[in-house]
């Protein structure tokens, strides 16, 4: 069942949460990835999953599978994604490892960074690559405000970034959904939301980790104690600083902006573009009051890009590139992407000691 | 002396201040103000300013007094507009009102809010009216936004704001002027520019003061003691959350974010917008993920709002027009601005206190 060199990587899916359907398109989308497998713990879950994303990508059926052993068993299963509730991603994630398949974790990765290191532990030891499900991050957009960012005559020194990450969840939602469950999913709002406004402040510092966190007053939990809305803000020992803010309880946004010593970027669709083919942030340089400060010397400037692929068939693209390389032996696995999840997971769980310590600093 | 019922209200500027040009310009745009005397401690630095915004307005030079008591002492002064150090209002704003003058007073209204009810008490007990100089809270886009924020079909109830006010002042700026200097304006930053984001915090809460203030960790500051970069975070009682950044080490910024359970509203240039004929927000409302989130049912919608007058011309006008209600006898000062700029006051003061503390939250 070995694939020959330079065939697309083959996926198996475990669960068939919505967000599977849409990597499952992404991987359609992927030039380098194929859908082999998908498993539940219900056959005809899995079977009608497996119908629905071949007909939807007009492509046949990837075998269905009535558990996630099954699909670990699957020799032709090279890389595994893995979308269950957050408190099954240890036991799946070393389970697949442990089976040599590439993982591809749905954030939050973790419920804490000591579940993290085992999973990357095993995934190193395994040879296997290892990327958590931040799609934006493989965004060209993204690409494009690094550069901006970057860029010491343009942006200068990193000064303050601010992100917002919040939906508004219907009662439904609220009352039923895995993401407000403790025994699922016991992060909340900071795990599924959060972890884009971490993610984006961490890529924003080049992945400089802060020297403290601390939590802002008054998060909102639910009566089982999950999170539903809080935030913190970051110091730097340079004098950096960041604010977040996720919550379940908020209409929909998706804010990142970025503040530096000689300019400033803005995108108020981050982790979620607005559509698929283009996506666009706004940089601000070299800008000064005018005389008697009667406007502004320059305004923004919208930087459009072309999206030639959906983010997460990026994200795809470039995991399955990555795990190509490692089964044809020509590289070892990439650490980065497993350094660049353990530094969000790292704040993450810094947030949840500062609320649990009544939004006490914590030191990093 | 006394102006006949209907005509403009006759200005005085205390000082020759680069925002007294501007000030000066507006009273020149506004249809009912006239700007009848300068005063500055030297007669030929006033007569300068005189000539000055004689000439940039085409029109006749305005008296040109040695010292401001002069001004205070000439009858035909209705009204004066204070632009001194933040030290000198508490003296000059009282003696003002003293002589029954109106008090049009720039931002930081005072450096503690005790001083500033002091101000607000003599105004009151000399029947004159009070204004500070938050210059964007007069332009019609403010009004506008208002309207966006307290539809209840589109934005729902407030969630959360967010604000930065900063520009990059220079190496001359910061051994040297005013605002970074301990006897004059200590409270730096804070005053400046922290006056803006709190004021827009403020107002997009429609005024209801939060029950705590938190300063954020690290706030910066010189060698002497003045703040250069700082900000905090408020919470309301009802769960409604702000943070706000000011500083002059960053880029210019002037944001403000409000997220409700509904909607959002964005503005990029709130308190000196980019240009003076026109201003923009952007809004959503209603906007949820597309189906399998690839990507949003509504994009935000750019609001534009024409400047028939600068926002500081709609000001002093509005300011005129209350003071000539009191001079004509139709109506009492409208404490409403004094209000606002009291409980902007207040938590100036409260960050400040939290700074003080070591960032430690303090009660409202």
């Amino acid at each position: 069942m070995a694939a020959a060199e330079g065939e697309p990587i083959r996926f198996g899916i475990l669960g068939c949460a919505t967000i599977a359907r849409k990597v499952a398109r992404a991987i359609h989308l992927s030039p380098n990835a194929a859908l082999h497998a998908v498993g539940s713990r219900s056959l005809p879950k899995a079977r009608a999953f497996a119908a629905a994303v071949a007909s939807a990508a007009a492509a046949a059926p990837p075998r269905a599978y009535g558990s996630y052993e099954e699909v670990l068993d699957d020799p032709a299963v090279e890389a595994v994604y893995v979308p269950l509730p957050t408190a099954l991603h240890l036991g799946w994630a070393v389970a697949a490892a442990e089976k040599g398949k590439h993982v591809l974790l749905e954030k939050p990765a973790a419920l804490r960074v000591s579940d993290l290191d085992r999973i990357l532990e095993v995934c190193q030891s395994n040879g296997v690559q290892f990327m958590d499900g931040s799609m934006w991050l493989h965004h060209h957009r993204t690409a494009r405000m690094r550069q901006f960012l970057s860029d010491p005559t343009l942006f200068g020194n990193l000064r303050v970034i601010h992100s917002t990450s919040t939906f508004r969840a219907d009662a439904v939602f609220l009352e039923h959904n895995i993401r407000v469950k403790p025994d699922l999913d016991s992060l909340g709002a900071l795990g599924d939301l959060g972890w884009y406004g971490i993610g984006a402040i961490l890529w924003a510092a080049d992945y400089a980790l802060p020297a403290t966190a601390t939590a802002l007053p008054a998060p909102q939990l639910n009566q089982a104690g999950v999170l539903l809305s809080c935030g913190a803000s970051f110091h730097w020992h340079d004098g950096k600083a960041a604010t977040f803010h996720s919550s379940f309880l908020s209409a929909v946004s998706m804010d990142l902006s970025v503040h530096g010593s000689g300019g400033s970027l803005q995108v108020t669709d981050l982790a979620i573009p607005f559509r698929e083919d283009r996506a666009a942030f706004e940089s601000t340089a070299g800008a000064h009051f005018s005389e008697l400060h009667l406007g502004w010397s320059r305004t923004p400037e919208e930087v459009a890009v072309e999206a030639p692929l959906p983010q997460e068939a990026m994200m795809v693209k470039e995991f399955a590139e990555l795990a190509m390389g490692v089964r044809d032996g020509f590289r070892r696995p990439e650490p980065k992407w497993g350094e660049v999840t353990r530094k969000t997971q790292l704040l993450v769980d810094a947030v949840k000691t500062s609320i649990e310590l009544g939004c006490k600093t914590v030191d990093l």
